[in-house]
């Protein structure tokens, strides 16, 4: 993921699912479309074992902010709570520095 | 995974492999338990799919050099550059707020 040099901002949302499916991918994928037509929007990269990891990276926290009360991401934050997560963790990051490897 | 109050640190670490094994698992492993004992440690967890994610948790960016610099870390970082990933970033973040839910 090509991410501008520091500092910029990190969203770690970690979490483990219940079995309940019901539109989750469907809105999973939706989400990713939006943000990235938020302004501000870097870039987001997800991978999911016993634990999700989904790390999306922005310009700014007003751009977080504008994001997390975006009217479509809240009612998918509502379903999420009411059926999709067992459990999640929400952190927001200053990422102050980035090393890169590439062969 | 269980984090105090912010502000502490994380280390993103995104990673794309390549196909050599060699070795590769084992030194994950250890290197989980190895971290376990290094003062200002927090909790680490781990997801892969096309991209693997793994987040570290620490107190302070001095345990994180520490970790950095610590002589097996180091040989297995040199393993990693030369045969088991294909690309790799590490990010270094001030966590600065926390949300939690579960149900």
């Amino acid at each position: 993921m090509k991410t501008p040099k520091p500092p910029y901002y990190a969203v770690i949302f970690t979490s483990t699912r219940t079995l309940v499916d019901d539109g989750y991918a469907e809105t999973a994928s939706r989400m990713v479309q939006l943000a990235e037509t938020m302004p501000g929007f870097i870039g987001v990269e997800s991978a999911r074992e016993e634990v999700g990891i989904t790390v999306s990276y922005w310009k700014s926290l007003d751009a977080i902010k504008a994001w997390q009360q975006h009217p479509e991401h809240m009612e998918a934050q509502r379903h999420g709570r009411k059926k999709w997560y067992e459990t999640f963790t929400t952190r927001i990051c200053l990422v102050e520095r980035e090393n890169e490897f590439s062969r």
